[in-house]
């Protein structure tokens, strides 16, 4: 614990942005985006200042996920860099980048990115970095919303690799939170999407005033592996779709074996794989253009406190 | 017993249609259109003929509702017979027309148009027109599938008036399935419409041959009386949404006076109305263009059998 204060106090987090509507379509997080911005004393903390931005407005307009491209693969370091990529969504991302940024050398210490999905995925907390203040985070989170899942997500790849928004700020994260489908806005998932962002400012003003409570030493969390497609022809038909008894059951055990795509055949098409995983993204409707059935991933711990 | 044996007699139904797609983002029909034209066999029964057709190909292939105007609200008569109307799905109305219309005098004798809701309405026949042949359809529908819905939707109007695609047969039914996101294929709701069109199938057969098992005297049904509106400001701002506990629940009761729309604010709005009410369509993701929350129905009864 005596570790953890001396990073509190060496390098508190200033600056805080919130951003909604990286998707257009993804309504929780465009409202609570615009209810931020209407009562800003709802993110207010002693500590830091917090900014909101609506990251895809014309997205949102057309009721849309993008218009040109998705805004939330568009920040990779190099991606930002050259001028040749310059549709709406990558010109938003030039954009992004110099308000909230410059990635890597950013001016907000603290990115919280707003999505939705429409697979039952309860409200999750997705960490795309490693790093003791995520660690910390986990633990406050599982703490204060035992019903919340931690998720890692490719938090092997740097920083100026990742090409979501959220890693444009020192530290970022991304509160997904489902089901919902696409244009809907549901008073349940917008409650579960504002609880868990309170709790992620609180963690953020105890963690600058080293006033952290006492945490679970470790938190469970689910780590990505890898995605897996639909069955398609030769063509790119699709010749089946993600079998009933996987449908909604996003983070329950897949043994080898169990039955994944149901094929229209009537064909059943199992899992190949030799390790138990668990499922995330099950059917998510914006992965259909390139035919994504589901991701997989391991079950890991976080160690909550620096060791030593 | 002995007017219905008349009915069946004088009336056959010699070709069906079946339609899929007629929204480019309800994949459970165009799914299920899909493989009704690969395995014709599946629709085939001995008193008449089936044919089955992809309703608004641009739209899917777009992955949108429609591309410029919701086909499912051009088929009035005095519209199919306006050329200015020429937009592509205005187009498309006035080719689905000639294919399986006219309408008044169409070669359809009965159609079946397949659609899905984002709204939890589970397994739903609607049907748009009053007559003998509906009400005993409702009774072997509720014979064979308890857990499916029946609904009247404006069928106080005649066909001529209704923009509706199943209009264009001279006997034509929706099949509504739900939940299920947009662009999102689920096996479930797929099986579910798959099970009801096979009923509706089966029931023609009978109705042809007369041999229509014995079927409930009456069945219980809930029929459309108007949509209610989101709350919005002077300037069309939406103020808030659903209630959470009206969400989820279309066919129960909804209470003069129980809370109806949670604004952001948090103040709740009641329902205004003096009677019971049924609402269905809650939160339905494609209303949210002209921002109508929810439909409200009165419980009805359907006569199966004709008088005296």
């Amino acid at each position: 614990m005596s570790d953890f204060s001396a990073i509190a106090a060496t390098k508190p987090i200033r600056t805080v942005a919130i951003v909604g509507g990286t998707h257009g379509n993804e309504f929780s997080g465009i409202y609570l985006e615009k209810r931020y911005r209407a009562a800003p004393e709802l993110t207010t903390r002693s500590s830091f200042s917090c900014r909101t931005l609506l990251a895809n407005p014309m997205a949102h307009q057309a009721n849309k996920r993008y218009r040109d491209s998705d805004l939330n693969r568009q920040f990779k370091t190099v991606d930002l860099a050259n001028p040749a990529l310059a549709n709406y969504e990558q010109s938003r991302a030039k954009v992004i980048n110099a308000e909230l940024g410059p990635k890597g050398a950013a001016k907000t210490d603290f990115l919280i990115d707003l999505h939705n999905t429409t697979s039952n995925m309860g409200a999750c907390l997705i960490l795309t970095q490693p790093g003791a203040i995520y660690n910390l985070l986990a633990g406050y989170i599982a703490q204060k919303m035992p019903e919340a899942v931690i998720s890692r997500d490719e938090d092997h790849f740097k920083a100026e690799d990742h090409a979501l928004l959220c890693t444009v700020g020192t530290f970022g994260v991304i509160v997904e939170v489902g089901p919902q489908p696409q244009s809907v806005l549901r008073q349940d998932v917008l409650e579960q999407m504002h609880e868990m962002t309170q709790h992620i400012l609180d963690f953020i003003e105890h963690y600058n005033l080293g006033t952290l409570p006492e945490l679970p030493a470790r938190v469970e969390a689910f780590r990505y592996l890898h995605s897996l497609k639909l069955p398609v022809s030769a063509n790119g038909e699709r010749l089946g779709m993600v079998h009933k008894n996987i449908q909604d059951r996003d983070y329950q055990p897949i043994q080898p074996g169990q039955p994944l795509f149901t094929l229209f055949s009537g064909e059943e098409l199992p899992y190949e794989g030799t390790e138990v995983v668990y499922p995330t993204f099950i059917n998510e409707a914006a992965y259909y253009d390139n035919n994504l059935a589901l991701s997989l991933n391991e079950k890991v711990w976080i160690e909550v406190y620096p060791e030593g």
